[in-house]
């Protein structure tokens, strides 16, 4: 299959892409083509065109891109044009900004449950959540049909906490705590790790500088 | 310059190398080839030798690569041979979480300041720090030579907080509102939207659900 071949890099622009067409179906624009997308997400027409490509063939020479259309089709291939249900382990500073994130929320994402195993945060409202103690993961990931855990525990519960979630039947697993998770192979895990978006900014601050010293 | 066309997925990397070099480094491992760096990282041999190339020679044929020198010129070349001061505007759940995250601090990043402009929140304590009002800003960032500035606001007050802290003489802003900030083009800005890492892992689930259709 095609599809399993797709640069990481592809995806993350595609999700760029698909935010951008969100934008220009809400101002009634109905055709757009490559060199517009480019424009207006800071890539080249020539990189739109080759991810767009791995997934057929969208556009109509000449024409452009039905927008509406093939928004569609990039919520389709993230898997978008679904609702996502997901529980936050971990009901500390991260957890509680992550439940209210509204990022999420935008692009289908819902957190359905919080949880954790401090017995001063059980029983507290975070949005219209409240925090249950984590021998309760089971039940409401079956109840809920809960797709996607996150961890948002210190390092030293992270591992037992996806092992409780995988147990309880999460297919996918976002982790925000800074240690590498042992997970079996057909449980997808995406680590989070803060600091790498800073270390990307420091790396183009240092060439600047090294720019004005040519 | 040859460090001016370097793609961001090579810097990404060149981020999870170094975290692996430390580690290696740690346990008082004197050389290492690009299969066990390959190995530990997960990407292939090829690939870490192309990243590495691109910043010049460091190996040395059939020995392989001298882990103290090559962690030192990978943290180098990322600009983390030194601290970075940073200050965190917006005392909510997300720039508490920011102000206590682990991963920042690891990498030599420090948050020397928070601030907000709501009277419920001056005053208060994160970590050390003590939240002080946003017309301090200025103030902070000169007096202890800050470079980033973090952006936790809501999206409505993240333009007016970015061009405070610019003024003020910040090179680098990491934006975690959801909103795209305009600011001069001497400026480092960096969007942090959580929700792609979600999409990416919603993509894989959706291929390995297409898989086990095949």
């Amino acid at each position: 299959m095609k599809t399993l071949k797709i640069p990481e890099a592809t995806i993350t622009r595609l999700s760029v892409y698909s935010r951008f067409l969100e934008q220009v179906d809400r101002k009634g624009v109905v055709t757009i083509s490559s060199s517009e997308i480019a424009e207006g997400v800071g890539v080249s027409p020539a990189q739109v065109r080759k991810d767009l490509a791995y997934f057929g063939e969208f556009g109509t020479r000449g024409v452009g891109y039905n927008v509406k259309e093939l928004l569609h089709q990039t919520l389709k291939i993230l898997g978008l044009n679904q609702e996502w249900r997901m529980v936050v382990v971990g009901a500390g500073n991260l957890g509680t900004a992550l439940c209210s994130y509204r990022g999420f929320r935008e692009r289908g994402f819902r957190v359905v449950g919080i949880f954790d195993n401090d017995l001063t945060k059980i029983g507290k409202k975070i949005m219209d959540l409240e925090v249950l103690g984590t021998e309760k993961i089971p039940e409401v990931v079956k109840e809920k049909d809960v797709g996607i855990g996150i961890v948002a525990t210190p390092a030293d519960a992270a591992q037992e906490t996806a092992d409780i979630l995988v147990k309880a039947g999460v297919k996918g697993i976002l982790n925000f705590a800074p240690t590498i998770l042992n997970l079996p192979e057909d449980v997808e895990v995406r680590n989070v790790d803060l600091s790498v978006h800073l270390e990307i900014l420091t790396f183009n601050l240092r060439v600047e500088r090294l720019k004005k010293m040519v």
